[in-house]
């Protein structure tokens, strides 16, 4: 493991399921390593977990607080931290991890409410370090050739985004361990589906267009009786400059799996892109004709392409589009430029249109600015 | 041609795109026979028609009236009359036809204002005649197919409604004379996009859903610049009894050809159809699975089968589903029951959909009461 | 009906699928009326299938002789003959109808044999008459652009083909009165599944390439015992030129509707179609692009916009590919050029197909010369 | 890295593809570690090989001999090793580590020829280690699940098999590093496409159905001219029972990337899977209905569930399915049952599969015994 860059991890206990993604990913490339990690708040969990992902006895930690005070003591201390504990978790995470000068890598959303998220802005501010937020999707190669490409102009002047997140997980009334917290206020904060999924269309939307957000009109629901928490959401969207834009995200679509999928119309064409079917997106050219661009195709980006590990016709999925986003990461933390790993600012948005969202709707105000 | 039920046609003159489809469609079964028009107000022109119909010069009249008029004097005269001409043309043609006691197939929107819509509606009761509106795509089999299924429970009841309208052939500023009337308020009525393709999507929902919408929300857009009327649409829907609803509509999403598509979600499961490869649908079990329900699949509804002329895998299109509302035009004609073509009461709730958007949205009013 | 070309149907009687299919296709474009048939050699199935198709009851005749013989004393007689009886009959009516001097539209295969054809090709230079042959699927307008598109080098000079016609309504030992004369020797002719359907995808592959088959190693075989026929073919072909392809044709394949699907791989590029799907193919480029290609497309050629009756977006299906055939016939018929209706030539083709697969396979032949 | 499997490399030098995606997918569940390797046979790209995978310097070797003696003196000495060489070079690699006793994963084929591939197996039934071959796209969960269920009787007695398996990368007539030992038949042996990609497809076909092919009838050409070795094969099959089959491997059908693919139609039932579509498999019904079956979904085999990381929706690809692979032969190394990683008899099946087509081919034989 020469060389690698040393990893902890916050949260990813006995069970859990994103733990052993941020794992498989961060290390997938080999230029880093899980070395620690505060898995648990129960010492014993914690050393469970510990020695499930292989890790030095010594280094899984009953705290946060312990981890960070034992590594900052070692010569081959932890470089950044995963947190991938519940939202309400993330605000003292982060904290904790700036107070160490470890750089963070977190779970989205950034925290469980907007104070909270720019209350870590601020200590961002006045103690800088590297800050990653794992907007997933937009480590996908072809999420990112089309980003080039509209910035390219590829289709002229944005003028309609359609994103949409269809999920069916919720649809029942019970729904497992992964959804009591998500669906508890105290801690997953005042968005529901919004705040789980929606941001994730948001910060889509945003990333491939280049474009900001500067009006909404929501309509949040929630579907299944005696829930505190939105479980659908739809939302007009206008965009500084005047594009158009429709946002659509619910948990409660029977029978969808993760549905995630944009379009965006410009002057002189069009992309749609599907998450579920990840390596092709769909480019509506102005003169009419249509054509698939296939993830390794010849003439793609180099940004796509630096996240692209295997020829054409060989399918990569959701871990590579996460280990991207490791990777531009260990770019960040070299000091190397290019990382498009979103930030603090992303973050921020993110838990703005929360708010935003959640307020707009529940109080029936129709349209409202958005200053994210 | 014996037997076969006797058509007029008014409008689908000389270089007319939608006449000629109406005349296959209403002959395609064998049922119907286009014996006389009245193709256009030009006397030479409508005769040239004529004879591109194949039909009797005599029957190619220079004007409506005259046409009712001759008609009526002949044993063999029209049966019904199919109105094919510019919306604000409808409410002419259709008055002139019940007072001749001649049944009307008519183009949607139903007239160009809500105000005619109430005008033909109190007409017809006043002086019935069998009046349907070619909502093309509730012809389509596996459209019915949905609408039987959901009136059976197949997938429990249903809470969220996704349907879309999504064209290209407005993107640009000059688009042809198929655009010219639609884009003149003094032609189309008040509403363009909305009125010309957004009740196609409304009427779908209803439809399949067999619900009504009560509530609107309406962002209805103008994208290219210089236009009087609306050439994007997004409307949230709120039916009756709760469900949700999203409706799209829109004319310039550069690339898109006629991308009609409805998502209808369920307590228990969903369906997922769309127009541009109709002969098939998705159906989102409750237990998990997924099914590929296709066009004349063994244990289909018999009102989807009466519409489906060749076994699996041979595909039928959009002129089998415009036939199939002549099918059932002609079974309400025979006076059989069983006719699932639109009527008055489907034309006003559309042209009550445009003046409600138009207005609510041009006001920002945000939610409003929809009547129908 | 006026100016209408007059047509006379054989076979087609009470029950049938195929003899409304050819009144539609013939009658949609306005350009051929039904008007005469020896629909059953049963005068009163002859004279009820008429009464349903509409036309005079003096024109229902009780046998083939009749009708031409009537129809010759008519200033209105037919002026070409559809056949779609059985393949045993397809000589004998043919002849008749050459005897009477009308022009023939036959279904495929042209005959029950390979003598059959050939003295039917004798008849027809003797005493020619137009003569048509419905491989239905070469109408579809993006077969016929694809033939346009490779004979223009497209995809460069072509070096495979894959053709395959996958049906599995004849998996089960039972398979209703369709099934019944296709699965006896005695009314279908030697070949089985290659005769029903191998035909069709031998056609489809050499219409599109241009080239011609010179030799073959087929492997036909009776997966449902019991049978007689052949129900599952698989072929290796070689083209004049040396171009390498493949032939399936099954009618065992459970599940499978009409999968009729094509292949062509050139130099430079490449093309896929599949008839379940016909409104649109996928062009392999040589760059490494793929492109849609979508019926309506502009920049389409005039042979496939000339049979494109509807905008882009708005599926036409197997009827309307049919109704192609039927409109060059009609051009054929005014004596105009252009039409792309297969005919003797390519009936004598596909019966020595089915002559040749049927003896090498059975006697493990391997490859043989193939003559056409 | 405290209890994970360790693992040395033969081949996967500076700019190797495959060097890194065996390193991944050992490495993704955390259970394999990559400690050593003999990358190249020149010693100082051996190093900088092994500074790129980040293991100790000490452990990048010049040579399989100085690798298996090294090693061999460790208390941590490596427990298998996989071999990633050319075609020419696995029996000896293979040779040296069961000599030292090391466990062996093998690239496919097994070796450059049939005899090779008998000495080896000869090996290893005189001193047995653990021996698997990478058919990766046996570990993709959904092809375990289709096996699953065909050995279940979901589509009752497999009757015919289609699989293919289409590339396009050596369409050109220069095709890079990649392709040139796999041209070069000193290197890569007497079968080039068949070799290269045939014996994954046969190899799938024969996994999947649990049967085995006993004769065939082999098509192989080449159709870049200048090539010694085939670059197109098409093949007949016959299986043990009596099912047919066809085999397509091609690598110069220009366009295509990596279209592996299989159909297998039963009695009462059939699958279809795609590789580059690989989270879903359809299964079309006795019934005539058509499921689709996707990654994760309710009530998959277990089998099945324990090669899958994500929940539904979320796309896994290639090197998630090799990871899958690399996991089986963790648990036989640690002596657990159930491993599905394919061994000695399907590598000796593959190799005789090209000798014997290649003969039967060249020489026109037609059907030949296969007898594996």
């Amino acid at each position: 493991m020469t060389g690698r860059i040393r990893m902890g991890l916050i949260g990813g206990g006995p069970g859990s399921f994103i733990g052993p993604v941020h794992r498989i990913a961060a290390e997938l490339d080999g230029e880093i390593a899980l070395v620690a990690g505060s898995f648990s708040r129960d010492a014993a969990r914690s050393a469970e977990a510990g020695r499930g992902y292989g890790i030095d006895p010594d280094r899984a930690y009953p705290s946060v607080e312990a981890m960070f005070a034992a590594e900052a003591a070692r010569a081959d201390g932890i470089q950044f931290v995963t947190i991938a504990s519940p939202n309400f978790h993330h605000l003292p995470a982060a904290r904790a991890a700036i107070a160490a000068g470890v750089a963070v890598m977190s779970d989205k959303p950034m925290t469980a409410t907007l104070a909270e998220a720019r209350e870590l802005a601020g200590l961002l501010e006045d103690a800088p370090v590297p800050y990653g937020l794992t907007y997933t999707y937009s480590g996908y190669p072809l999420v990112r050739e089309m980003r080039e490409r509209v910035a390219a102009g590829a289709i002229g002047a944005v003028r309609k985004v359609v994103v949409e997140y269809n999920q069916g997980w919720l649809a029942g009334a019970g729904a497992g361990k992964q959804a009591e917290w998500r669906l508890d206020p105290a801690r997953s904060g005042e968005g529901g589906c919004i705040a789980d999924i929606g941001v994730h269309a948001f910060h889509l939307a945003e990333f491939v267009t280049g474009l900001r957000v500067d009006r909404i009109n929501a309509d949040l629901g929630t579907v299944v009786p005696g829930r505190l928490l939105d479980d659908d959401c739809q939302m007009f969207l206008r965009f500084a400059g005047g594009a158009r834009g429709l946002l659509m995200a619910s948990q409660v679509m029977t029978g969808e799996g993760n549905d995630l999928a944009i379009r965006i119309y410009g002057e002189t064409g069009a992309l749609r892109w599907s998450q579920e079917n990840p390596n092709r997106f769909e480019w509506l050219r102005g003169d009419g004709g249509m054509e698939i661009v296939r993830a390794a195709d010849p003439g793609l980006s180099a940004v796509s392409m630096r996240g692209t590990r295997l020829p054409g016709g060989h399918p990569e999925g959701l871990l590579e589009s996460l280990a991207n986003l490791y990777r531009d990461f260990a770019m960040q933390l070299r000091g190397e430029p290019g990382s498009l790993v979103p930030g603090a600012e992303d973050g921020l948005r993110g838990m703005a249109l929360v708010a935003t969202a959640v307020t707009a709707s529940r109080e029936g105000r129709g349209w409202v600015d958005f200053t994210g």
